[in-house]
């Protein structure tokens, strides 16, 4: 591993820690740490003699911290989509936070950002270990949550009016974007408030970060509805059951779950483009599958085919409309395939059974399951022990069993994605059966 | 309990049995065993005094049998749309008549009707111990199943091409009609085969049935998607979750899902209109829960509000129209009352988050819970207790913790429907909290 | 049903109620509502000619009640040993209580009958809609219990000083027993205070009751561990799984479990006595089933085979010996079991492997599933129906799918058996394949 | 990172692969390529500067192979204890031989080492995808298992005898010893015969293998038991819940389930020795938790406290005794932890209620959760394509997010320990409160 082929990141920082740590076990992760990791794309695992090297602060608990847990206040706020084990990273940060270091002041900012215009008048609460201790039992988030950006000025603001030294934000690739233009405010004011950004996003796409926390929970989940989709499938003379996933831009749950419960004939993801069209596309694959077998299962993630929908519904899909979040408004190609699946076989007459379950809601609003919660319990004691050591400006994030802390500006720029020449996709198409391409 | 208000019903028999029965335990039921049992509707439950009452003959072996096992073949088929519960139907059939009684000749009817019509080509398969050992561990039907009816003529002609003398035929509604008709056309031809019918419907409302089977399992599952909609709506400002239930005349899962778990705050049922405008109308309602509690959480039966659809969109859905089982088709009342809310809080200028889950074929398509496992067992054995005595144009059912044989013709008239105006209905209002009425 | 063989049964009246009902539905059980059901025990069902009815005072909301809501201060205790749902029907009591009725003062005792013993220093909690509004969806109780009785002196001297007009005492055979005393020390204080029991033993062996609330959640989780104890016996050579389940006096759960999962093949109970040695003796039996099958899976009662036990360990238990409720001590039977079986096959140079598991505390501490929840919820909402209207020293019963009110003498004389000679049991015969006896 | 830490390590090969790989999808591993991975002891995920790396053959198809597939005849075998997953590896070595490499011919030998010895009379099974289609859905191992080596002299001949060219043993410590035997005879005679490992094993203790597979589905169903002992402890007075879980000489399971359910406040490994006496010691430390919060969870791993048993029952428990698989046989710490907490509180004359859970049973049997599924559907893919490439003498092994092929000695000197100066057991001590150490 040359030299050359390592790159060092070193996240921001408030200033010297000098604090002694109040942490009664005398276990310390030292400040100059570091854990080198090839940059997680599945195609690398495959040729690591083209890895890319990052070296990068190991997360933990530091000797010396910057700020004095007895006159330290804190908050929390959460925003975009729900996602199994949000309340875990805030239970977790509110204990550490309250146990181990004794800070006393910890807040819940209640609907996102929101929370930090006073227009929106939501109320703010005091978090305790009693009001957050049960908490893990439950899906969603006990503070609620908000789409869309505020402005960094007011949130600044907010953050100065409360007095609040430390922000822990929870959210997706908006709400980390959000995170970096308030770090920049803070730094633009000269203050000192350390922003640490926990991201989140069920779609298992967020750039440095191997698997983001609910992503494991969602695909046990999601096996649930392809169990189903089988059985319906199996019900009835040349049955169909479809399901889609979420998925906007990575198809990282329908091929995960497709590795999980073997019963999927078709996987369709963002990343792979298809026809339904010629001799290899899609229907009349899907046509010798159900000559050959009788029944097929279709998982569909829901930003799959986007170009096929376009160039069928020009007029109802313009490009550049964005949902609250700032995300480009997806087609629904689940509707176009149901439509012409149904179209194609009754033009054959072949009498089929299609149906249809869309688990999104179910997967995204259940509680974690074990692996997320452990999970969840490390981002969020390490957001604290971050925090606390003064550093600013930066997520916490796992890369390859090992929790590093990386600037902001890591995370948001591009996402994850499925190297379809990758043998994860292998191992998914060599599961369901399908070839390697449906188009010509 | 005067003996004017009992009713008398007795079932079929093909000839007096005389073979003695082949079980090893010294455990049966006598043939003139009956149990007295009022009609099971709700409001007869608070006032007693009201009750009719039915004799009915009690199900369990009898000590002489009318088929010789070692001679007799029967045949099972499954119809209709899956409900949890049918493969242990199959398995109880399977294991009971062949362990008990000794019968090895056990066909399975592949896709319902269609299986007995030669034109779909379908095949028939023998099971045995072995091929349905696990299969409760599955959802669905193994024999796979199919909408819709054949013609009597053509399903007698392959029982007797067949040599089949007792057939099993596990569906719904149209399925027992099916079934009359075949034992009539059986009648016809003087033939001697036992038609004897297990009723099937998720949605519970079979007449003189307490409760169908998978209906329990189906319950228990519904709860988990209310959990996930009361989770999704309390994760937003103003958040609405709703979630349909099936129920096309009778809002049974609906009711009683929200009985177990309460976070419902709005039900509605096809037994009870209601309406959107006006002061007491839902929309109103909904606007005042919002601004108390700041989240709600609405469950609809799909045959709720037809009414109102027909009214709105009169030209799309012509009174008459039905689909492949000969059920009216619904209008889909969730879509509608979604614009319509959204209309509404649009107009008052509140922004809501409503998230809609339809759970349907995740409820449906599930194993059965060990609650309709055991009534399942009891199901297949009586069934086979029934036809091995020469019993026939009858159902099984379980009437107050009772099993009984009922005449066909019983359960095929008419539906059970929920009283509103039992403590059962008025339990659900408590617990949701909504009005007695929500129209003027 | 001639007159003469059905009993009349009226539960005791504080005093004529005068209060118009505050609820806000129209809908009321009259008081002279009564409800004819056979006795509920399993022989009978299969033999109806022989039924003794009871005639029974429907449960539901009266349209007059005796205690002022706004004056009247209740109370909640329960005792024995953890049984899934309890938590549901301290919920629906303060549910109904306080949203129904409109009363606010609603104490949790702590600790079951301690709490109301000052040398214990228990506290008494509040109890509002707020602290009962998540408690579903955690196992046990959260009031906490203890074992044994108090004195009924103390206790009524507690409910003096506390001003409690109703106590609702969820708890088992003992606390039945005890309510009646402290009903009995009331009456004998000329107070006018309503002593509501809700009768709870996951044993399911309380007399009139069908079925007891949390029974339908121990079988269901005891299902679980049939199935690993099948997965231990197919996993090995001669494998042999044990499961212990609760059961002292009838084997209910070992019964219904093994209905649920038919990979049984011996049930032993304490309804039926059986052998060890002998040709028709279990261990015999257990090799021959080996020797057939190569595996199997034995599920029993904890109380059953006490005879072979006394007669084995004379001197280890002696009779008469009991527990702190009451209950008589039990021999290990499963370790005889274990001993018994393993020096068998030792001695006929067998390798076996035997896996023993005892789920008891498992099963009890779970949280309540659907089907317990409605049941719960109707018991809470019947009890105080029932204590509002003026009732008292009874209970509230589920008999044939309709709630009643039952004196409190009903239920604490004698204990609900399986009959072995029931179709009941003939279906658990049938499913494990094990003899009718198992000893000559 | 100097070259000079890192450790080459190559797989033993049969010969040069010189066939043309039959897979249909054009995405190789290239022979040489290598992953470096630093070894996974948590002490030094601390400490990356320490980090000793290794340089390993990464895992995949390779574009030549070694053996014919239409020639080559492959056996699994299973051995030791129960682990969830088992079932998973032989239907993922099933299909992907079948399917992917097009080999007909797979054997499955039944009860572990002894299938190959003809005195234990077991048959040989035929698998096929169908035999293997559902086995996912049910825990344990469909071969059947069996403890204690078995000659490997035998072993081979019965190799030779069955004509078998790729033998894939799936088994713990011991099992990857005997595998090392055989290999080592395989050469002795100069034969062509792959041998390829599968660590299992539930402990999660197997040097350089991440994560054992079943080690995630361990967890999840141990805070179930977690979770019902902190409903008992909460349930009483003074209440104690104590839960054993499975961990000879590592207590992974116990410490990763007290991450997953925070309500453990005491975790006992066989890492870190402890007291019972003394003011540092466990009864002393448990008595003041009672005092402060009046109930407490006691985690134990079955391997903990062995010097504390040993010391009181000197006579009971030979060192150097072991049971059938070759470890020695622990003393019951359980039983020993129970008296001595029961005797403690009745000589201070407290009362307490001490509940003891044991689910390891229930643990081990249950089938594979999702996680545990993908991750043995790559161990059995990567399996079968190392056996093609014509490798031996190895194990398949996750290191850090890749799979990689390991010399079979690697993973059978010494065990993994759960370091108990590292980030992770702070983590733990965080979590349950307990001081760094229980002994003075």
């Amino acid at each position: 591993m040359p030299e050359n082929k390592i790159h060092h990141a070193e996240v921001e920082v408030l200033g010297t820690p000098k604090i002694p740590s109040p942490l009664p076990f005398d276990i310390f992760t030292p400040e100059e740490s570091k854990v080198t990791v090839p940059v997680d794309h599945d195609s690398e695992k495959d040729h690591p003699e083209n890895f890319v090297y990052y070296s990068l602060n190991a997360a933990g608990p530091r000797d010396n911290i910057y700020f004095d847990p007895s006159k330290t206040k804190c908050a929390i706020a959460t925003c975009g989509g729900l996602c199994p084990g949000i309340n875990d990273v805030i239970r977790a940060i509110v204990m550490e936070a309250y146990y181990q270091y004794g800070m006393t002041s910890i807040l819940g900012i209640r609907f996102g950002l929101e929370g930090f215009i006073p227009k929106f008048g939501h109320e703010v609460w005091e978090l305790t270990p009693d009001t957050v201790a049960d908490i893990h039992e439950f899906g969603g988030t006990i503070l609620g949550s908000s789409r869309g950006p505020q402005p960094p000025e007011e949130i600044v603001d907010a953050l100065e009016r409360m007095n609040i030294n430390i922000l822990f934000l929870i959210g997706g690739d908006g709400t980390m974007k959000a995170a970096s233009a308030i770090a920049e405010e803070v730094v633009k004011r000269q203050l000192k408030i350390s922003i640490i950004g926990i991201p989140k996003t069920i779609d298992n796409d967020i750039n440095f970060v191997s698997r983001t926390f609910g992503f494991d929970t969602a695909v046990t989940k999601a096996t649930e509805a392809i169990r189903c989709a089988h059985t319906e499938a199996l019900g009835a003379p040349n049955g169909i059951g479809m399901v889609k996933f979420m998925g906007r831009e990575s198809g990282f749950i329908a091929a995960e779950a497709a590795l999980a419960l073997k019963e999927v004939n078709i996987v369709l993801i963002p990343e792979k483009p298809f026809e339904l069209e010629g001799k290899n596309g899609l229907l009349q694959y899907l046509d010798r599958r159900l000559q050959q077998r009788g029944h097929a299962v279709i998982v569909v993630a829901e930003g799959a085919g986007q170009d096929i929908y376009r160039r069928e519904y020009q007029d109802s899909l313009e490009k550049g409309n964005t949902d609250a979040s700032g995300n480009p408004i997806l087609g629904d190609i689940c509707s176009l395939l149901q439509d012409r699946i149904k179209d194609y076989f009754k033009q054959k007459d072949l009498p089929i059974t299609l149906k249809f379950i869309d688990p999104s809601y179910i997967i995204r609003s259940i509680p974690a399951n074990s692996t997320d919660r452990i999970y969840c319990g490390f981002l969020g004691q390490n957001a604290v022990h971050a925090a606390m050591s003064g550093k600013t400006n930066m997520v916490v994030s796992k890369q390859q069993d090992q929790f590093v802390y990386l600037p902001l500006n890591f995370v948001i720029q591009g996402r994850k994605k499925i190297d379809t020449k990758s043998n994860y996709w292998r191992a998914v198409l060599e599961s369901t059966g399908q070839p390697i391409s449906l188009q010509d």
